[in-house]
């Protein structure tokens, strides 16, 4: 992931792109990206986006936008000097106490934003 | 990553939360997010993003909610098998074949979805 | 809609707020509400976000997110001085010539951005 | 509007997309059409996007993915039986109380989702 970074700071460096990427026009940049991922999803069955069951086609789009949108990620986190890494770690912690695994098990309602 | 990779995994498991985590619940939940991050710097001027201007509250929220799209991409990516710095190394080399330096500088308008 | 549209301007009006609503502001600030709308969907079953499926707190907070979406809309359509209704229509005129009844039948493939 | 509603039932039912429109799909449709609209205001700058300072191509754009959303949220109002000129006013009537004219002057900073 450093070495991504590295080379995504030097793709913005040399085009001058520096100027567009604040991390505002980022985060918006992002969104665009999850519009993408959100497209391929919209009407398939739950089991059409699965491993097993997912279309060679909508797999390499999946990619694709994956891709796009780990890079946004990435250049918001090295603009605003923040450690994915480290702070996804931290995340993972929060959660764990959040979701204690006795009451959160087969139940979706208590992972939800509105609750945290 | 590969680490963090696992214990999203065990997590889910433990929860029995595979039985939500498809493609497709995931994608949309990533979606979430990402309008929590939009949320934060919707109202802010370029400068008030920025790591010189960003706000001490505005950047704590900012890495949790960089945190929660990274736990989602790297579950997203973790159902579909896909590897994520495979993935996004092949779309940087694609973005330097569309993006020439010296056609792309200062040059906003190609980096845009609708022109690739 | 007209009456949404001018109680809408006047409430910006009266907080001096027309120095954030610009269009680019709004249209994050969109993003923002379709993710809280996201929200609530994420993890339901399909039958679970039907009329007849959702509960009574989902279908609430539905309400009210369709609202928030509806009103940047309103706005967005206010600064950029455009006819929802107008464009509207235009866009169905549109839909119905790129996706002809016949061919279109029980297609979701064809129905999606990337083929347009 | 309820023209448009008519309009977009029948064209949904002449075409038997009445099995993949239910609300969570339709919601993440609407979620690809946002990402959208944020694709055409990344870049700009914010006077680049106001009614004076947007190019046409822009414009046109913006028209197209506004009428979009105005579908997809008229199509969801519908299949859950919601008014949505009734709920916006609701929300204007209560956002007139959580934003007071005197307190809220200037102030982005509360007309935020986490301070609702």
């Amino acid at each position: 992931m450093d070495k991504i970074k590295l080379k995504l700071r030097e793709f913005a460096n040399q085009r001058n792109w520096n100027q567009f990427h604040n991390p505002k026009n980022l985060a918006m940049a992002l969104g665009g990206e999850v519009g993408e991922l959100l497209d391929i999803f919209q009407w398939l069955k739950d089991e059409e986006s699965n491993l097993d069951g997912i279309s060679d086609k909508n797999l390499k789009k999946t990619k694709e936008e994956l891709a796009d949108i780990f890079l946004y990620l990435i250049r918001i986190a090295d603009e605003l000097d923040i450690d994915l890494v480290e702070e996804a770690n931290n995340k993972i912690e929060i959660n764990s106490h959040k979701y204690p695994i006795e009451s959160s098990k087969d139940n979706a309602i208590k992972y939800n934003r509105r609750d945290e």
